[in-house]
């Protein structure tokens, strides 16, 4: 280690160049602050070069290619419809390069210098970067560590080259015969869709006995599975992998005993740990839970004066989502503004077919919450537009507080969830009572009024649904 | 006319069935009223039989099969795409007789008597109903008048076998080899789009200087038709149609003179009449304006004590969207209750490719009402997720007041765009505030993430927009 060097001056550094990282240092830049960002791969981070963008563009894929092949409906007569997965693997490569162009573009418009190299704390203002041979030192009034985390090699199960991780199941170079997946997380069910509708055959392995929705949701995503024959293995756990020439053996323990379940792949999550470790920040004391996440407060301060954290590294939910909001918070944070990183309506989002997207409570939450609630529940094949666009699957689903009105919840499973819940997290951020949401005229025909619907059900009031069992009989109507 | 005949009771009568006529009828059952319906030809009226649902189906015919052509992007190889016409009517009439019949279910189901027939008020509270043969008289509690409008023969231009309304453009039986279309409303730029991707030729004959919406959208859809070879004829006026063997030839007058333009088949919209003279409600005295449009105030009550109207009859906006609301605004306020039709934020809503949505003010109309406002523009091309969907066109634009930063109009054009609104009513409809917006976390990677950084531009503090032109220069980031 080398101290009592001369250190460069750092206003305001970021470590780490996720979308986290990136929001904080761009943020920071507009607020005046002059950012130096350290990276020690690419720019982007797990976000944009292995998990988000890459998996969404698979899953994109998979669903273009299935609305081709459902266009019939409509009178449209296409060819058979294929994927040619090197193409597939072009435009991969072409988007992530072209988004990652543009943030670094974007960071040096404002000023944002990217410097290469492994960050490491060497006091509490001041930190060590190295890439190869080079190494310099570095004084910050500020400091954000976006450091993210890396995947760990599952302890108990032997994983061979038939074997994916949520950081490579995105790039792979054919479509496999027979995929298993174990998990029950987004990138799980958003691969199990995207693969079974590119033609592979698909097993998902549930670690519990329920997908981690809303029990609504839950339920017609399993009746979602059985019309796509995609088959479903509750409550179990892989305690065996054994490798063939022409495929993969696993050792299943379920409920009624032990299965053996034969697949060409098996996708299962990486178990992720914090790079907090190498960044040396136990050293200067900066607090920490048990596994080494970085503890902060809402204002994703640490427990070290003038550094903050965010991301993946701070624990919680992984989602980019969160970052990106803990980044902003953080930069905003350190100029002396009161904004406030509030997760209590983070929503959850899954690029499955069709997609899912929620906020707020789920019904079980609220019941384990004491809440007396009321629920609705709209299904799409009532509504207008969803129908004629044959798009029926799924439902909005509300939740709110039965004595005051108030939102609470609004789950969404169908074409259009991922664009209709952001008037969800909104209309919860703000609070929203049910007479809010009745009050406007929406736009027809349009999903937002299957959203409409779902809140007029919560008075028992929507007008497209049997007025003697509402929740259960969805007529076709407008 | 029958008087003195022994009336038939009915507590509540509603005069047509369309979108906004059964939206009523239901309302009143759900409220407890005993509720007769009357229709003289098909229910679901001109919105779903002739108007929004068949020329939603070719719209979103052509959205699909444009998706189709386009899904070569993703590496998907499919044969050169066609439409098969017949098939598409099947579908139509499949998809608007299945509608029907659900509305007829949910009418029966709550108990709504629908009774075919032409209405005639013979006094305050007396309604004649003709059918044929049958006469039958009804007295009344409360009356909801949801009777519509009627084309109108153009009296200027001679309208010939080769041009069709509103009312017949969705139903063709080929695609027209080339269709000119002389309009600039919704369902104009509708059909000029979905039979331009249909492969027809396409020319736009726009009556005045620019299409009907904030000018941002304007110019990007003048762009796109650009891109899409629609040709545009800005500011004309047709004075003659000369229909010829195998074709129409048009005298149109523009700023520059005469202009002659040649297309197989015209699409042009046809002048709407209130359906008010043949219902007699002039001779019960209730208040209409010089057209025939029926008055009525927030709460839809026409100028006769327990008659509501609702709907089209009652001018302004021609839009189902409207018709629905004021429908439950009609049914609520007579039982009562102290709901309002309220349209300040009525959406803004076109079936163009892309789709385009908006609600509040515009930049001209904020303008124009001396408010000091704040604009921001975020590019769809700067958005990740519609970057890696192919959906690089469009924008969502948002507009605050200066001083208060209460948000005062959101405008969208890009893929989305009709279901993202929805936050945009809401939050307009809420009062929302700029911060309102910034605070929540906003999926990743979507589009709802194009609202928060629009938001966020009007603080100058987008993240994926240059900082030096912050409106004109997307970059491909995230």
């Amino acid at each position: 280690m080398v101290v009592g060097e001369i250190a460069l001056q750092a206003d305001f550094m970021v470590i780490g160049g996720g979308p986290g990282g990136y929001h904080a240092a761009i943020r920071a830049a507009q607020l005046g602050r002059q950012v130096v960002l350290v990276e020690k791969e690419e720019m982007g981070g797990i976000c944009l070069n292995k998990g988000c963008i890459p998996s969404k563009i698979l899953t994109a894929a998979a669903a273009k290619l299935e609305s081709c092949k459902k266009s019939s409906i409509f009178g449209i007569k296409v060819g058979p419809a294929e994927m040619d997965f090197d193409s597939l693997r072009d435009y991969q490569n072409k988007t992530i390069s072209g988004l990652r162009a543009g943030i670094e573009a974007l960071c040096k418009a404002n000023k944002v210098e990217i410097v290469k190299g492994n960050a490491f704390f060497l006091s509490e203002s001041r930190i060590g970067i190295e890439d190869g041979d080079k190494y310099e030192i570095y004084e910050f009034q500020n400091a954000v560590i976006a450091a993210g985390v890396s995947p760990e090699e599952p302890k108990d199960i032997p994983i061979g080259s038939r074997a994916y991780s949520q950081w490579d199941i995105s790039f792979l170079h054919d479509i496999p015969g027979h995929l298993a997946v174990y998990g029950s997380s987004a990138i799980h069910l958003e691969m199990a869709m995207a693969f079974r509708a590119l033609g592979a055959e698909v097993t998902v392995l549930l670690p519990g006995d329920a997908f981690p929705f809303d029990s609504s949701i839950a339920k017609e995503l399993a009746r979602i599975f059985k019309k796509e024959r995609i088959q479903l293995v509750k409550d179990c756990k892989i305690h065996g992998v054994v490798e063939k020439a022409d495929g993969i053996e696993l050792s299943v323990l379920t409920h009624s005993g032990e299965k053996a379940i034969e697949a060409s792949h098996l996708f299962m999550e990486a178990n992720q740990q914090p790079n907090s470790g190498s960044l040396g920040v136990s050293r200067i004391g900066m607090e920490m839970d048990e596994e080494g996440f970085i503890l902060v407060d809402e204002q994703c301060r640490t427990s070290i004066q003038g550094i903050y954290a965010i991301g993946d590294i701070t624990g919680g939910t992984f989602l980019a989502a969160k970052a990106i909001r803990q980044g902003k918070v953080a930069a905003e944070a350190a100029c002396g503004q009161n904004s406030v990183a509030d997760f209590r309506f983070l929503p959850t989002y899954s690029f499955t077919r069709p997609p899912i997207a929620a906020a707020g409570l789920t019904e079980e939450q609220a019941t384990e919450e004491n809440i007396a609630i009321k629920t609705s529940q709209f299904p799409l094949a009532a509504n207008g537009f969803s129908g004629l666009n044959g798009s029926k699957d799924g439902f909005v689903k509300t939740i709110s507080e039965k004595e005051t009105d108030v939102l609470l919840g609004v789950h969404i499973i169908g074409e259009g969830a991922h664009e209709l819940i952001i008037s969800g997290i909104l209309g919860l951020e703000m609070a929203a009572r049910e007479e809010d949401i009745l009050f406007p005229a929406y736009p027809h025909p349009g999903i937002g009024e299957a959203l409409l619907e779902a809140a007029e059900g919560l008075g028992e009031k929507a007008v497209h649904i049997m007025p003697a069992k509402k929740k259960n009989r969805p007529v076709e109507a407008r």
